[in-house]
């Protein structure tokens, strides 16, 4: 076995999403973090995307468990689906593991679990190595930094961070602890390069409670806010402000009940005694004594905010006097479904406040200053940006460089490949597998690029089949040639053009079998190849043509 | 006939693009713009969007043709598919019927047009009313706002505009006579809304220049600039930089080399002799003598950026010391696609500069203070949000209250209404036939609803065939049931799930046999019902299934 340290994403490089990267020395393997990764526009019907984790398979023995840096899905996402293909011990602050059982109980896997709540500052003894958990601040409470403890040096990861000097909890990032781990020698920094695009230093998350206390002012009906379920520091200060205004809070949408019972069970949120109350009580409060905190802030169909402002939500109708407060920016791509839900609520008569009108959300990501920062004081020997599309590990590089980091110790990788380091040298060795495994409804893996092509050519174009039954004894048709279409063109719009496909086809299939020619395949061959033809010409397009031929 | 002022948008509205605005008075409808929409992420297939236009061929009568504000796709996109259901005589300055021009070349059409070029300043005499074209600035040359003059007062429409002090072609806006319309009286202003969100005031188109000049100092390597082939100005600075820095330059992209030889030979770009090269002939030039302006700002991955990005580009090959700037910004939806070319042009090695790193980009759209301007030159005394989503339609008429306007002089409409309005009074008194026609291929409008609905649904969830032969005669199967599935799952995998479903759909038309149930749509539902089943308890999903049922 070799004496040196591997280091390997298995996710999370080069895309936004499924978080997985691989720590190993000798006989301990480390896992830090197992997130979901999103579909692109292009993976239709594709619920979400999980890491490929045949490397770990193959080295069972020696991993030692899942390390969290915090809780959001694409840090904790695949737990359910890898823990079915493997279980192990999982390791985290005491939010992050609520929240993975709240996912694990979904998917009735809670009772086979091996849980380990650690506190920040905590350190974890394995064979041959050290885990060690140093306080962050982020946009989910409870997040940490990891630190991986090898003779060889430390191995620092920051997970998702900001540095921010006034959270909401008062619970700031270790960052003298992260100073002295610097000091005793950090072999490899591994950061979260997300916003490194972006100039200065984030906001603080406390400035959000002090324009939401601004909005509050004055408001007449209810207040409806919408954010991450998961930023319990910003439903936090939405309910500081409602008990300041003395509003009543109640949460909708299933994700916002679900974390947020997690949350208070574990003491990060506190809720005033007599604030909470059902959905069902709206009706015993004036409409200025409610806040309502919804899920939907990114614009989501099927989540409370669209169904509020759309009509068809259970218990809530949009009122005159509402005032709406969307706290989340759009995620790149999500952007015209939250425009969509903006212009129905202005529709419907209501105020609207979204990042565009008042500064109502804070990244939870470090900007330029903050890395430089995390740079400083770890001043690591090699480094490997994180967490990011490759543009952004590309500027994250070149801010190490400015810094005066050599080019030849900052290394770009790709999910799989494999970084071999000892206190000397460092150097991509190998690669591993690693890839996308793409789940739809209950299948885990059965989706892959030729169904998805399918799908994509099925969406842009529709189809059109050509059924005949044939007797090959007589070589004549003894049903159809019928045409079916789904998605291509109005069928009684398109009579004359669905005729003449018929007549084309039964004139092709005549013709073949007049020649006895009825090997299968080039009988389907010589039909879609009429068929094809034929619409190309009338109509300009390509439908997915599948000529279906039975013997009877 | 009535004596009142019709004003009705026919598209344009609560959406960007399809921009189409009717105004009527006596004997006289004139058409302002005749754009085309883009499809939303829903809308699968379809290539561009149209207005339906049947009010016009209603009173195809008194319509005297289409007055166009600028040349930009929205505003002149449709006019082939509208002249082909009714011709009519269209006006506008040279660059804008230019580009129509060449746009009706394309479909063959450009014999039978009647072009009628103006001058900003000049003045259509129709029967009973006059329409005045106002210099405008925008991020195309030769765009102006139009002045409809009626007995009953003045329809200022601004068209798309920003205002822009330092034009790059010195040609400001006609404040001065917008001013001097305003003092004669204008009944109702129409103004574009599409940055009302923004504050302060846009940038002036010169800025860019600026930047540009100071990105190419100093570069080794080719510079390769992707921006709106429309965008003259910004073309006339890059080719500014690009002479200033001894550069020849090349166009490439077909919608680009089109365009600049529409503007160049209309005067409205200046290229140094002996500066314009064909791609064919950059291998003459070493590389620092070479600039690339090319299509593709968007992330089109059939457009010459892409192409070059992901080494597919006819001619053209990354090389190391290339620098690439993309001078616009991705429009909502588009984000994603310009990240993969960027991602993809950092992974070869080259330098890319874009809107979040660099100023290469500046709206074409006034901001707020602009907006104000312009509701202070004119002050209207009634006013119709234009060119926008609902949001920017409600923030624009906020912004009119904030200025003294009175709330119901002011119109938020949807497209289809029509305002009625005389010197005293305006109001919305009904509704004219309104909306999209999708156009795929060369069929227009035989994409609808429901075959959305089906391209929908194949791609999300894949279809499922089975497929049967039965002689009605002896009540017994001849053929089949055989099953096909597109877009669902692996067929090679997934063996058994197509061996359960194909025996299912077996013995429930055994058994519709055995009790003669042959009424086709009821054998066709149970098939369904019960594959259905089956798939959604296996699988969790709902593919298409469409049962064929054949009489041999």
């Amino acid at each position: 076995m070799s004496e040196k340290v591997k280091v390997i994403p298995l996710g999370g490089l080069g895309t936004i999403g499924k978080n997985i990267t691989v720590i190993e020395y000798k006989n301990d393997i480390v896992v830090i973090d197992c997130g979901m990764g999103f579909p692109d526009e292009q993976m239709y019907g594709v619920d979400l995307i999980i890491p490929d984790i045949t490397y770990l398979l193959e080295n069972k023995d020696r991993v030692k468990g899942i390390f969290f840096t915090h809780g959001h899905e694409d840090h904790i996402g695949a737990v359910p689906y890898i823990l079915k293909q493997m279980n192990m011990p999982l390791y985290g602050t005491r939010l992050t593991l609520g929240l993975i059982k709240s996912k694990l109980e979904q998917h009735g896997l809670e009772k086979s679990c091996q849980m380990h709540s650690v506190e920040p500052g905590d350190c974890i003894e394995l064979e041959d190595i050290k885990v060690e958990f140093v306080r962050s601040t982020h946009s989910i409470a409870g997040a940490c930094c990891i630190a991986v403890h090898t003779p060889e040096g430390i191995i620092f990861h920051t997970g998702d961070f900001k540095v921010d000097y006034t959270p909401v909890d008062a619970q700031t990032m270790d960052l003298e602890r992260i100073g002295e781990l610097g000091k005793e020698g950090i072999l490899l920094l591994l950061a979260d390069s997300t916003n490194v695009e972006r100039s200065g230093h984030s906001p603080s998350e406390q400035t959000i409670g002090k324009t939401l206390m601004r909005l509050f002012d004055g408001v007449k009906g209810r207040v409806i806010v919408t954010t991450f379920a998961s930023n319990i520091h910003r439903i936090q200060q939405i309910i500081h402000a409602s008990s300041a205004h003395n509003r009543k809070v109640a949460f909708s949408g299933r994700s916002m009940e679900r974390i947020t019972e997690v949350a208070r069970e574990l003491g990060y949120l506190e809720i005033p005694d007599n604030t909470l109350i059902n959905l069902e009580d709206m009706g015993k409060y004036t409409q200025d004594q409610l806040t309502i905190i919804t899920t939907g802030s990114q614009g989501e169909p099927m989540a409370a905010l669209a169904r509020i402002a759309f009509g068809n939500h259970r218990m809530i109708r949009v009122e005159p006097d509402d005032l709406f407060i969307i706290s989340a920016s759009p995620i790149p791509g999500n952007d015209r479904l939250v425009s969509r839900v903006i212009n129905e609520l202005y529709k419907k008569g209501v105020e609207v406040i979204y990042k565009a009108i008042e500064d109502v959300h804070v990244s939870g990501h470090a900007y330029k200053e903050e890395l430089k920062l995390m740079q400083s004081l770890t001043h690591p020997k090699f480094f490997m940006p994180a967490h990011g599309e490759y543009r952004h590990l590309k500027h994250h590089k070149d801010l190490a460089k400015q810094m005066g980091m050599k080019d030849d110790h900052i290394f770009i990788m790709q999910d799989g490949d494999v970084l071999e380091l000892d206190r000397e040298k460092a150097a991509v060795t190998g690669r591993v597998r690693a890839g996308n495994i793409l789940v739809d409804g209950i299948g885990v893996g059965d989706v892959g690029n030729i169904v998805l092509r399918d799908r994509r050519h099925l969406a842009e174009e529709g189809m059109l089949i050509v059924v005949a039954a044939i007797d090959l004894e007589t070589y004549s048709i003894m049903g159809g040639p019928d045409v079916i279409t789904r998605g291509f063109v109005y069928a009684k719009n398109s009579e004359e053009l669905i005729e003449a496909v018929r007549v084309a086809a039964t004139k092709e299939l005549e013709m073949c079998l007049a020649y006895q020619m009825v090997e299968w395949y080039m009988l389907k061959a010589n039909i879609k190849k009429v068929v094809e033809q034929l619409l190309y010409e009338k109509t300009k397009r390509r439908p997915t043509i599948l000529p279906i031929i039975m013997e009877v």
